[in-house]
């Protein structure tokens, strides 16, 4: 028996999760919050841009949930011992960059940046850098395009360089300091592996690829005169950064005697190469060729692989495209929608409709479930949080159409899941429209296993089978294949991802059929969807809406028959 | 000291009002819920179109209510007396007709009718006649546009001949009984005088001028061969419709000995023409040239005159331009909104937002007060019950556009007073397209009594002093008024109905000024709902939305600075 540890760095907490590589049963987990600043996040209230975190925190994070994972194993599977753990997987949230001294140490382990949030983590959903974010989206349509054309055509303020330039501009002493900066994702498996200090570091593929710009076509990440011209002290650090970047396959070294003995477990098992949560959570799910991995949370991740050795043309309002970064040997391409649950938890949590018996969302759903497509003559947009594919535009808003003086809110509460839906039958067309094929969907997520309705509201929309991952922490797992694969075949593992998310994933038993008659009400619906979508989402767009509406009582009427 | 008495029938209760003919001083006034039915209205659970009323309720109305306002009026004030009543006036809900045999006596009111809806009064809201409705439009498309031009381009369900010609098809046995059919305003004030029979009785300009497409230009009511071309029987009616009508400075006869001993009035005293309760409300307003009359309630009336010398257009879009349908002398319009109140009831009662406490109207309208213009950043279309002016369409619905996951309550129901006052922007505006300037605006209704942002937000928007019509129960007023002319000033009335309204008429003190920076911003506003209302309210309609939402958020970002 051999065993793979998963360590899954999310937004709160981060998870360890030990699985058998021979079958991928998961035979112990443990979570950790984060406990610095309010659930783990360093937030300014006359900033609510801001959102940084303390890497003191993914540090304890790890001793606390192995040492956990490792007891529970020992009790769960009488197998189990602690150095039959064979590899170690990371995963973390992104991009979320930290700046580090020329050891590799976080800035913030310094006295003197301690309480300086600038030198801490910046985490994926820190905005700080919107005005930056514009500024490089603005010179690289100038001089270089092809830079935005993996990334969906808008660099966003969520990202590395964003982020980078924020801190030079408006913290330059903390810049001035940084000799790099590292990926969360990066930094972790160095740290485990005794290989942080810059000289050493191995950079990952996906975090480089789809926040970063890197890519093998133009040399790696942007020129320095790219980043030269945003700022001298930019195009310095680019010498910093390397010129490779490393795929999931492949290990960052092997864990140190030193977290070995704080640990428990073996010094020297390999650690493999971080990547992100949702790429690793595709892998979990078993992502392969015509699978897309749909993983269903307050937003959503839409996870597509394509042969890598066509020529894969850039697919407009795709956010990413980026050889490897999912699985070895294919593009990985990453899409998603910028509110799903988000939505969802507004309308209860903020609008809190129904009063307060029948706001819930269990009781919103039972009522929606009554209903039939089309019935209730609404129709939405699922913009609430702006649209991050195919429109690329954070800026969108939400929109409802078709109330009237007896519009019920669980009425309004299925129209905003088929909103969603809708969606994401768009980014689904996206693909396919550029050659990539879509045979089935995987989801993951508390959303797709704990609300039925809405799974088969997405089979009738999407017109495809919806499967549910076996597993409900596929990122961790992902992980944990990782980890698998770091080990080889020899040692208990697997020798390729393929080879092991074979032998370590699956789906669960329940699936959903598309069912013909609502299919063809939605295809109705969807042509609505469309007019909406374009004509509000397109600038510069002429639409005929004259007749939306009254399409949409058609459609009304004939559902209520 | 003279007095004058209204009558105002509204569609659940009627009340009586006495009123001082010197200066409006209002000494009592007693309400009657009728008791046929559910709340008065006869209804029917297998057809929800069908609204019909008992006239026996209507006649018994009378005698509560008069009886109970003469004693109250005798507490109240010393100087009056029964006798110094010197006129009576009448307004009732409309088009409500009651088909009647040939002494004008109701056909329900016969043994073998009496339980049958179709021999009672059918109600304003009955829309059991749409498909008449359409077919009656469609004719008249072809064959007499001009019928059309005058009510706002399309005949309705809740109009004369739509009900009539609905009678006919569906319960023949009822239309072959009925003599003639009679409007409600009509039928009272000539029970009273002892005129209901056929011969005798006088039909009023308002009524007829609104719903039934008379009008002097061509002879009066519809030409006999276009309503035969519908049905024969239909054509045959024409004959005992007439060829005159009157309006209310003229009397339909003098109170019957009968009905003087009944109520403890003087026997003889003349009793006013009857007229709808709207126009009649304006007249109790206080209507003039200029002044826009606007009577808030689940739905608005918006009237307004214009001088009857000048050859005024047709306008299209306005429900009725009736010569002498409000003021003698002068053309009535009548307007409106299918929805105001409503919408707020619908949010409030249905949608019930916000949890137990702050989902009230009153907690709603403090939090919207808060806000200012556009700082939500929402944007709604007030078509929750369809578009009455100036699109003519019941079947539009309503839209909400611009909700973040941020989005409160309280702002939702600010974009939707919006909403509803952007839709009284798009009424006025057409009249003054016209050629029918509107200075001021007259408001009525309880909204308007006891929403102060409303009227703050209706008077930046309409760019408007917004003032109060100092009488709650201006219907009842104006049906006063008409007493008050009915009788003359040497009876102690008044000769006209101006010198009546001179006398009689006030505003409050409270008053709402347009405020330049709120305008500014609801300018900005306005353009993108009329690009919203052209887009989704006109049919194959080319519309730009491309730049709705973003320029929506700029004004957002400028009302949050």
């Amino acid at each position: 028996m051999a065993y793979s540890l998963g360590l899954d760095y999310g937004t709160n907490s981060v998870r360890c999760l030990i699985v058998n590589t021979a079958d991928g049963t998961e035979v112990a987990t443990a979570i950790y919050e984060y406990e610095t600043g309010e659930q783990g996040i360093i937030l300014d209230r006359s900033d609510h841009n801001l959102a940084r975190q303390n890497p003191a925190d993914y540090l304890k994070g790890i001793e606390v949930t192995v040492k956990q994972s490792l007891e529970q194993a020992q009790q769960n599977d009488p197998e189990f011992a602690a150095d039959r753990v064979i590899g170690i997987g990371v995963d973390t949230t992104g991009s979320t960059p930290l700046p580090v001294d020329d050891r590799g140490r976080p800035l913030c382990f310094h006295q003197e940046f301690r309480d300086n949030p600038n030198a801490h983590a910046w985490l994926w959903k820190d905005h700080t850098g919107y005005a930056e974010a514009a500024e490089i989206t603005e010179l690289a349509q100038k001089i270089h395009p092809e830079y935005l054309a993996k990334c969906g055509g808008t660099y966003s303020s969520e990202w590395f360089f964003s982020k980078v330039l924020h801190c030079l501009r408006s913290d330059p002493a903390v810049f001035a300091a940084a000799h790099t900066w590292v990926e969360h994702s990066d930094w972790l498996p160095a740290v485990l592996t005794g290989t942080e200090a810059p000289a050493k570091l191995r950079r990952d593929r996906c975090a480089a690829g789809h926040k970063a710009m890197f890519n093998d076509a133009w040399g790696g990440y942007p020129e320095a005169d790219f980043l030269g011209r945003l700022d001298p002290a930019l195009g310095r650090l680019r010498a910093t950064l390397g010129d490779q970047t490393w795929s999931i396959d492949t290990t960052a070294g092997r864990l140190t005697g030193e977290w070995a003995g704080k640990l428990g477990l073996t010094a020297g098992i390999p650690v493999a190469m971080g990547a992100f949560d949702a790429h690793l959570g595709a892998v979990g799910a078993g992502i392969r060729q015509g699978r897309l991995v749909k993983i269903i949370g307050t937003s959503t991740c839409d996870m597509v692989v394509a042969p890598g050795d066509n020529d894969l043309p850039d697919i407009p309002g795709i956010c990413g495209i980026v050889a490897g970064s999912i699985l070895p040997g294919f593009f990985g391409l990453e899409a998603g929608q910028s509110a799903v649950g988000d939505i969802f938890n507004w309308f209860v949590n903020t609008l809190q409709p129904g009063g307060p018996q029948a706001g819930s969302h269990e009781a919103l759903t039972n009522g929606a479930a009554r209903l039939a497509p089309g019935q209730s003559g609404l129709l939405g947009l699922d913009w609430n949080n702006g649209n991050r594919t195919i429109l690329v535009d954070q800026r969108l808003t939400g929109l409802l159409l078709g109330q009237t003086l007896h519009t019920r809110p669980e009425e309004i509460y299925r129209a905003l899941i088929e909103a969603t839906a809708f969606g994401a039958l768009t980014i689904i067309n996206r693909f396919e429209e550029y050659g990539v094929k879509i045979d089935e969907v995987i989801n993951c997520g508390g959303i797709a296993e704990k609300n039925p309705l809405l799974m088969q509201i997405y089979a009738d929309v999407l017109g495809r089978r919806m499967k549910l991952s076996r597993s409900g922490q596929t990122c961790a797992l992902g992980a944990a294949i990782a980890g698998a694969v770091a080990a080889g075949r020899a040692a208990g593992g697997h020798d390729s991802v393929g080879e092991a998310q074979d032998a370590m994933c699956g789906t669960k038993e329940t699936s959903y059929q598309p069912v013909g008659e609502h299919q063809k009400v939605y295809q109705s619906l969807y042509a609505l969807y469309m007019d909406l979508h374009d004509a509000f989402g397109r600038a510069n767009q002429t639409a005929h809406l004259g007749q939306v509406m009254k399409k949409l009582l058609e459609i009304k009427s004939q559902a209520n028959r």
